[in-house]
């Protein structure tokens, strides 16, 4: 197989926007091509992360369109993947196969989401369409509900008493919205405090308003080409080093929830692949939806040992400078969680940052790093590692 | 790229059905995986076509939940594609790939979908959301009205009276239904006649009742293998020689919509990589959502030549035992359209032939088949080219 090198990224704003997902879409796929020194007819396959686009705009089939809006040519074949909130990741992933493959030079790979016209109770009910249809989200429980679970869950697991784990979330949350405020891009701009985050209204117990992340809008979109394309476009090839993707099923039949299979699956194939070890990872962004959420990844990416993530944080850990900076975007709970898009707008992140791209934000010295996306009730999960 | 064979298919009665897409699923699975000589466990990723899962039942990110359904590992990617009608066939290109590329050695591939539960206002809205939003659906043209324009342009394009036209697309209809009482598996089981057609009422001029494609639920599946591990499963591998994909973009940028941009890109490309003409082909399913459209497909592909394709139904060229035969499955008109499945049983249909197994369907001494699955408005054309 051959290697594959991202040449270009492209990213919107993201937060509440009156874009359509087409316009959002080309926008960041237009910084992406002009990113790459190619033109928009170089490309030669389109691959779209997309979730909601027929429940929110009535617009299901988008690929296509987003070929034909950016003047692809009619034998340009265009796919969207829907794998929920890793729709942008299950793309890249397969987007980075077909290339290494010898299937394609130079492709574009994307994800693009409108959340915020929902509102939140249409919202919540988009989002619970990615969970079990038959025995979660018709029963009652939504996303906010599940990692409270799992909140609960690894409280007990690991004896760490409730109120001294939320204070610890609290500091996830800080964390994030702290590396928000060096983002121009990020939904979120502004510095929260522990205090903050523990005042807030109760959404499903333990979590509150601040652990949890919020609904976005905007697109993201990056250029990915076979190594020697790749080396005659740039001088700052970043390379997809290992890719992995896990499944598993509606949440009864989950082992234990603090420790998610498919994750572990995905982690041991991108490392694998990668041939490196989760302690030679420079820069981390991972699905924080909810603050227990980069908690629990955290350990099942082997970042840290199970039962210490939290405490971790706690130490400044995965800070900027930490052992291992997570989520200097932001992550989803400070840049926003337009769902498709997320995946892709991980890469972004990593691919500036290997690039030392990122000013105030930057991971010194960073060459290694690694996206981490869930889709669903901890169904979906893809691992992409990425290095210079 | 290594070759690679269907060593196994299954596939649900379409029609009307109480069961859950993930149960049809299952069902149609189960059938293709018991076919291949293997066991469950032995898949190594899962790529399934459904596009109204979201809407209809509340389930979108279906792919991890068929997986643990079928018992298949966390460590067995799944994904979902949406192409609208052409989910199915979008799967099964992206499976091909892999495979050939040597990513898998064993894969399932298959489609599904619930369509009925919505009736006909209902389905009508669902699947409009594959075409353009913007400008198409929320503007009042759904999938019948493209069609009918496509009549209409037809005619006047080739000088053929509507009034002639109309009497060459209930011969289509008359062909498909007929096929169809022949396929213990087809929705509509029933010979019917030109004058029924011509008595329809009217759903967009000139198109009637019998000139579209009903709504149907049901799955399809097939097992892809590597030769290799083809050849030790099944002494009857169907391999697949050549794939295609084009895409387009909304209507108004479609130059001539008698000749799908996409699809005249798709057929080349599959073509191309099979080495073979259009005249080698023996056995053809195709996208007969509207007998219009079988038609404007038929020509498309090569198989007449432009604007003799009604001429071509009316001499029974594409009867069985004619020329060449299109749809002996009953196609979409009469087998059914359960969207995300379709483009999975036209594989089916397609094996089987090559197998000689269709009993009173057989086209005899078949050894070269075509698939043809539209999604959208003629936006995402997937052809696939199977041979002996």
């Amino acid at each position: 197989m051959r290697k594959v090198a991202v040449v270009g990224v492209g990213m919107t704003k993201f937060g509440p926007s009156e874009k359509t997902q087409v316009e959002m879409f080309a926008e960041a796929a237009l910084e992406a091509i002009d990113g790459s020194n190619i033109e928009t007819k170089d490309i030669q396959a389109l691959f779209v992360g997309n979730a909601l686009g027929g429940f929110v705009e009535g617009q299901a089939n988008i690929a296509p369109l987003l070929a034909s809006e950016l003047g692809l040519s009619a034998d340009t074949p265009s796919n969207r993947f829907e794998g929920a909130c890793a729709s942008g990741s299950v793309a890249i992933r397969d987007a980075f196969m077909l290339v290494s493959a010898g299937y394609h030079d130079l492709v574009l790979v994307g994800g693009t989401e409108r959340c915020t016209v929902m509102g939140t109770p249409m919202a919540t009910r988009a989002f619970a369409m990615a969970s079990d249809s038959r025995y979660e989200a018709f029963n009652g429980i939504t996303f906010p509900g599940v990692f409270a679970m799992v909140a609960h869950l690894y409280s007990q697991k690991y004896g760490i008493p409730l109120k001294k784990l939320k204070e610890r979330m609290a500091l996830v949350a800080v964390k994030n919205h702290k590396n928000g405020t060096m983002n121009p891009l990020a939904h979120f701009q502004k510095e929260i405090t522990v205090e903050t985050v523990l005042k807030g209204f109760v959404v499903a117990d333990p979590l509150q308003l601040l652990d949890c992340c919020p609904f976005s809008d905007g697109a993201a979109a990056i250029v990915l080409a076979s190594e020697e394309v790749a080396k005659k476009l740039t001088d700052k090839p970043v390379y997809i080093r290992g890719v992995g993707q896990g499944s598993a099923g509606p949440l009864y039949r989950q082992k234990d929830l603090t420790v998610p299979a498919a994750r572990v699956a995905a982690a041991k194939q991108a490392y694998g692949m990668a041939g490196v070890k989760p302690s030679d990872i420079d820069v981390v962004e991972l699905h924080d939806c909810f603050t227990i959420a980069e908690i629990v990844a955290s350990e099942a990416l082997g970042l840290f040992e199970y039962g210490t993530g939290s405490e971790a944080v706690e130490r400044g850990e995965s800070q900027i400078g930490g052992r291992v900076a997570i989520n200097p975007s932001g992550g989803l709970k400070a840049k926003g969680h337009p769902i498709g898009a997320t995946g892709v707008a991980q890469a972004y992140e990593i691919v500036k940052q290997l690039r030392g791209e990122c000013g105030a934000r930057q991971v010194k010295g960073a060459k290694l790093g690694l996206t981490d996306t869930l889709g669903g009730d901890l169904a979906t999960m893809v691992n992409i590692i990425y290095g210079i």
